[in-house]
């Protein structure tokens, strides 16, 4: 769902996508491709890798570091990972847990085993419908981001703002990404609370 | 600090309060006391948690237990506990990590703890300032709160409607105070990126 949602927003701006799945056929992926027209495309983790400029880790939090494996270190390798996935463990039943958080996280975990990726975390707090069109709410709130490269912040920050953001809050290192990721568990209660995922974060002064 | 605000707040409000203290003479209870005037009073946690209706806990969260046992179980019996700690833990130096969280919390302890004890878990999410004054904030978001009794969270919505609070946000069960203090380490990056402690959370639509 979240990498139909963002590879459909980059399509729809011009950009050309690759979607990445387990296998170079996976249905999802085909119906994506077909209703993306000409500037879409799919094939295996690893074809995404290699066909990308920019690489946007939408996978579950669980599989994420296989689905980066079989992307392949030679394929990411000096590329910007925009990281996306949430760690939640759903094995223990609702509501799920964080399968690593407090003083580590997953950002973290996925910069440390791809040293020479840049890992940009942003836009793990929100549903993704409202990740590529924040015009969804009347007040769309904030969109936070963090990593240890500047510049790769840089570029996300203008994707970010491509697909509307307005409110980008840069938290510094990627080590923000453990307060970011545990947005979740509140998020989680919210939803259950407010009955609808068409809701965000806003940090008011 | 928070005690403090707090205490200071429900004095102006006209409740009576006592401020409790490992000590009777505790020196920043005694200066509190002199500066809040006659509804003002200080004691051993015992003494205030036999004084007061209502009990609010304002310690720092790793000493949270322990000051409730100094408190007493037979004082607490029945009433209502507003949790405000969190539990942050700072022996392993910046930024803290949180003692208990994930699948656990603060607020979750203390009530399995004290079962005959009402906790409501509230205004951990912000600057103590912020807590007695939403009107610092020219948007002052929203306070959540949660707990197991519903008649125990009625009343604590109205002292904080007292407070100045509006925009009230009842998560649930106490379960909830996981989310709840979680929130911590993002607020903790947040006030190192926005250089002030005035801010809150608001959760927009």
């Amino acid at each position: 769902m979240v990498g139909d949602a963002i590879g459909s927003k980059l399509v729809a701006l011009g950009h050309k996508v690759m979607m990445g799945s387990r296998t170079a056929n996976n249905e999802k992926a085909n119906a994506w491709r077909t209703r993306n027209g000409s500037l879409a495309s799919n094939g295996t983790f690893a074809d995404a890798a290699a066909f990308g400029e920019i690489i946007f880790n939408c996978t579950q939090g669980q599989v994420s570091l296989e689905a980066l494996q079989l992307a392949g270190r030679e394929n990411l390798q000096g590329k910007i990972l925009v990281d996306v996935a949430n760690p939640l463990d759903f094995s223990k039943g609702m509501p799920p847990s964080l399968s690593v958080c407090n003083t580590d996280s997953l950002g973290e975990v996925i910069q440390r085993q791809f040293t020479d990726v840049k890992v940009v975390k942003t836009l793990n707090t929100m549903n993704c419908q409202l990740m590529v069109n924040p015009g969804l709410l009347s007040d769309p709130g904030n969109v936070f981001v963090c990593g240890n490269d500047a510049e790769a912040k840089a570029e996300v920050n203008l994707i970010l703002k491509s697909f509307g953001w307005e409110k980008i809050i840069d938290l510094g290192d990627i080590s923000a990404a453990r307060g970011m990721e545990q947005l979740l568990p509140v998020w989680i209660r919210l939803m259950g609370t407010l009955g609808t995922a068409a809701f965000n974060f806003s940090i008011v002064k």
